[in-house]
């Protein structure tokens, strides 16, 4: 008979533990039948002494079979899904989405609202009306009808996660690679695709504070991924500024909005979410190389088919379509100021962290689950890492709803700016690929 | 404002924790602020990363404030205490407490009862039929009265080790220098004596396993009594066997009774015993040297005020004198049985963890605090660590209610017996002397 303590003790003592041990403790977790305590022990264990690449694949397992998994096996083709590690100004998805579903792929993603410095996916998606609670085989049908439907998660998945989650929380045992890879990973497995692309963020207010830790997490999601049987593929990125110039619900679905409909081609967050759109493809087995799969991205963007594809995901889930060709029919603040420069300088960075928390205050987004969020708030940058910018020149607008809320933003902003008096050299868009 | 959480950070980092942090965080575990799955993984931060000495002296006054503490103020002289962590056969207390109030000193215990393999004296005392649920008026106008009372501790005294305790028992935390060594001298202290003589158990059975580690406990306990301002002392002794012959609550109480009445001199329980005693006479500053406190130890013994000072302890708390002398009138088991060597060798080990064991099997000891006991039964050895044994030879006798569970014990007892075809040296009684 396997007992708490001896998980417990063995990963203290660094003895790998057995399948069947994992699967024990796991199940124990969410049946309340190991105490909270020694739930709490063992992770300071993990915290502390590690755990190895196999029990990880196991943890995952486990954690996965603690709850309900969705059966996507009634979708024609390889779903796929893409998760990033705490996003600001990062809607991706929104773009990818749509242009991965015109090429023929099956985008059936699960995705969670902004908490905190990160913005998500369910509250740009209600920023423009559509609706994300639909049922199971409303969800099925629209990804077999259309090709994509994203939809909010269900709590009846991976609840030992949300246990271990919330005991990580309070105990000091966050920042443990494999705890956050097995807890990342056992959603997005749990949610049912077979091809999944991971983008992990470093630096400020990320997970992982340097590009080396990230590596280490994103190579253990993606052998995660692997060991129970799915593709995978990780690229890392930089925190030091924002994926894209906006950040708050609808000033970042009409910028997703803009690059769909052919006005914005050439920023680093239509770069981005092309390059991975045609990781995607590939990975669904659409295409045969990367390079091959980014041309027909842009020419599924080019042609159209990318704006008509959002038009329909809208159209599906409740929204109004126009908004793809006319973004500035989304929510408009009431309040737009000007934050600019105090001083002359290239752009070191733009801490992503610092500027989610501006939009945060804003009420673009929320400290609690429960809080509201306004919709039309937040701010749009106007310049990225490495330009040139002059004393007065106009670094960010931020919307806001009255004039009082956008001076303490401005602030913020001009908090999360570095000026540099030697030239900066722009970052990469993607540091780098694992897997 | 301290958070735990910020108190398991630092622990988790190795960043020393100040005074003020480690009464935040004990005194919220005792009033269950602190939750108990925060406590859970600071424990483990602490089993795996350390405390630092000073850490270690301020967690133990905070886990001592937690509670109630015993006031031995109005005891005149230099009340003293004496511990053992966790013996087998070790009934020191019953004879160095008449012999340390015999020479003037004031004994004013409070002690607990057998556990698992370990026997307490409160088991010992009953099964001679004392009382040790006095009253603290009545405790403190005994120890006045004649030097010395023997009680049960109350539960008020440092509730907050009550907590951490039954956590680590369920969390792989037990072997914790630090944890253990301000888990015993905050029960301790707590009790109020100023002079305190520490026994240090190590091999097989103890919190150490070698005398190694068991220094560093001990070093560490004298540290943490003296950095609280008391006088303290250890011994180090092996648990490779028993320090008495009997294991056994009423056999116990009789070989104490021998010892003190002079009818045995020269055992390892007599010798230790009066070391014991004399120490504590130099920590109440009763005399000036070991070697002349033992002098005055082994007068007051073969005098008969030893004795008479039994008799006095016994008399007071209500149990019969007439033991003292008579020994074989304390409780008698209905069936005793002879262990006999199955080859011949040098005796080199009797393993008190294993012998211990085969006593609470008998009905000597209990699993659970709630278990009944009885106080006849138990085993007593006939042969000591480099002794040379011929097959056939008498190894113990087993005193047991009946045939079957004598059978029972007689076969633990041979399995804790390791013999040598090579002489054996016979091990000292005190290994070491630390502080």
């Amino acid at each position: 008979m396997i007992t708490p303590v001896e998980v417990i003790t063995k990963t203290r003592d660094q003895v790998p533990l057995s399948e069947e041990e994992i699967r024990f403790f796991i199940k124990g977790i969410a049946e309340e039948k190991v105490e909270l305590h020694q739930a709490a022990a063992w992770l300071m264990a993990v915290r502390l002494q590690g755990l190895g690449q196999q029990e990880t694949v196991w943890l995952t397992q486990a954690m996965i079979d603690s709850g309900e998994v969705v059966d996507l096996s009634s979708i024609e083709g390889i779903p796929v899904d893409k998760h990033s590690t705490g996003g600001v100004g990062d809607t991706t998805t929104l773009i990818l989405a749509p242009i991965v579903a015109a090429a023929g792929g099956k985008v059936a993603k699960m995705s969670g609202r902004g908490l905190g410095h990160t913005g998500g996916t369910l509250d740009k998606m209600e920023a423009a009306g559509l609706k994300v609670d639909l049922s199971s085989e409303q969800f099925l049908k629209q990804v077999n009808d259309i090709g994509v439907a994203v939809i909010s998660q269900t709590a009846k998945l991976v609840p030992a996660d949300g246990v271990l989650y919330s005991l990580r929380d309070v105990t000091a045992t966050i920042d443990s690679v494999p705890l956050i890879a097995s807890s990342v990973m056992s959603k997005k497995l749990a949610c049912g695709a077979q091809a999944i692309l991971l983008d992990v963020k470093y630096g400020d207010g990320a997970f992982m504070t340097d590009q080396e830790s990230a590596r280490e997490l994103a190579r253990l999601m993606v052998q995660i991924g692997k060991g129970l049987g799915r593709k995978v593929k990780a690229a890392l990125s930089s925190m030091d500024q924002p994926l894209g110039s906006a950040i708050g619900n609808a000033l970042e679905f009409a910028q997703a909005c803009r690059v769909l409909n052919g006005t914005e081609t050439d920023t680093a967050l239509a770069r981005v979410s092309f390059q991975l759109a045609a990781e995607l493809l590939v990975l669904a087995e659409l295409e045969n190389s990367p390079a091959l799969a980014l041309q027909r991205v842009q020419e599924i963007v080019s042609s159209g088919q990318a704006a008509e594809k959002l038009e329909e995901l809208i159209r599906a889930q409740g929204g109004r379509p126009e908004v793809v060709s006319h973004p500035e029919k989304l929510p408009q603040a009431a309040f737009i100021k000007e934050v600019k420069a105090n001083e002359s300088g290239y752009l070191r960075s733009l801490a992503a962290r610092e500027l989610g928390v501006a939009g945060l205050k804003l009420g673009a987004g929320r400290l609690r689950k429960s809080d509201p969020i306004d919709p039309a708030v937040g701010l749009v940058l106007q310049h990225r890492v490495g330009d040139r910018v002059e004393q007065g020149d106009v670094l960010a607008l931020i919307h806001a709803k009255d004039e009082s809320s956008a001076r303490e933003a401005s602030e913020a902003v001009l908090k999360a700016v570095t000026l540099s008096t030697d030239p900066v050299e722009p970052p990469p868009d993607i540091a780098e690929w694992v897997g």
